[in-house]
């Protein structure tokens, strides 16, 4: 373990490093211990209630990778030159609400909670998902709710991907129809369970990067 | 800097470290030069276009997050023992839009691009905003992608402060409509501009966790 100062500083210096890379070194791949380990980011991340509303979707397959270039705008440099490259996918209100067969498993089988404590929780999430935001009455709500919890998880890959000296890229720049009906039918995704929420590439940048520009702390930060 | 191996270990310590804190040790304040490595892994996240749709709010006026805890159930612990208490907010549509005075000032100060370039990313940003998620034609669809972007810097400062073997916990457990109201009556917000997204909270846990609990990798994680 480092000590405090040394985190800070590979902190800092990692979320300094990273950069929205629009194209990758294609002859660079990641190592395999190294891409496990941005899974692992991903899939230990928190969400609402714990409930992981996210699928990974990795895909490799270059004739793949060309099909989702026609409805990806904003990943044209990123397609054919990232090392890894990665749909996140949110599950949809039937998968994710209070009462569905997925909590229901994700309760008992995942979480191993016993019986009453299982029956304790869905009432939780079930009040949540009714009250303060209207997610039940709506399924628009509940898949802007799901797809939040995917951000989170996106946000701990890059970051994961930075500290190891790896490039990355978001991008939300894709048509949701055509992208949807793709994945159905090339990847045998049941659309009506999970959709796409955001895209996220992963290798090594191309190009040097220029200076990170970020408003001042005062003008973000207030404290009370 | 570390090698390779050992910063894959330090970070998966921390994602396993990290869990939900509902209730801190309220004797143990987060060091300044941690929290503020906090603050700047919020402040340094990613975001849509590199627009910075956040607002940090970190409240610690015991009185103010006494009339927080009265519209927040799901702070109920967090309110009174956290060291750090931050409410992010997300940037209403009016700031957002690809024409608002907002978007000008950050392409022009804090961008610093030259005016042609400033016009062609204002373009882009347009364009992104009719097109694909029809976002103009709709202030709740400007919100969520706005507040999606928020729950980058969400995820950010929590695995910042996981490394640095500090608990948080992520907060969604708010009535929206009253809390607003507040930040705007006793914090002076102007929530047109901009309104409550999610909450964190920062500290040092009160007890020790129980196991993590997440779907096996290949339930969640397809390669294609």
């Amino acid at each position: 373990m480092t000590t405090q100062t040394t985190m800070r500083d590979t902190l800092l210096q990692a979320l300094q490093f990273r950069h929205a890379a629009k194209r990758f070194d294609p002859e660079r791949r990641i190592a395999d211990a190294d891409f496990d380990a941005i899974l692992e980011a991903g899939r230990l991340s928190p969400s609402s209630f714990g409930q992981e509303h996210w699928r990974f979707l990795v895909v490799q397959d270059p004739t793949l990778r060309d099909k989702l270039k026609a409805h990806a705008w904003g990943a044209q440099g990123q397609l054919p030159t990232a090392s890894h490259f990665v749909l996140i996918l949110a599950r949809t209100a039937s998968e994710m609400r209070f009462d569905s067969g997925y909590i229901d498993h994700h309760l008992r089988e995942v979480e191993q909670l016993p019986p009453e404590v299982v029956e304790r929780k869905r009432g939780m999430i079930g009040s949540f998902q009714a009250k303060d935001f209207k997610l039940l009455d709506d399924e628009r709500a509940m898949w802007d709710w799901a797809a939040k919890q995917c951000y989170i998880a996106l946000a701990n890959m890059m970051t994961a991907a930075a500290l190891l000296g790896i490039d990355s890229c978001p991008m939300e720049g894709f048509e949701p129809e055509p992208m949807n009906a793709l994945l159905k039918e090339h990847m045998g995704i049941d659309t009506a369970r999970a959709r796409l929420a955001v895209m996220v590439a992963f290798g090594y940048r191309a190009q040097p990067q220029g200076p990170k520009r970020r408003q001042r702390r005062d003008d973000v930060v207030q404290w009370f």
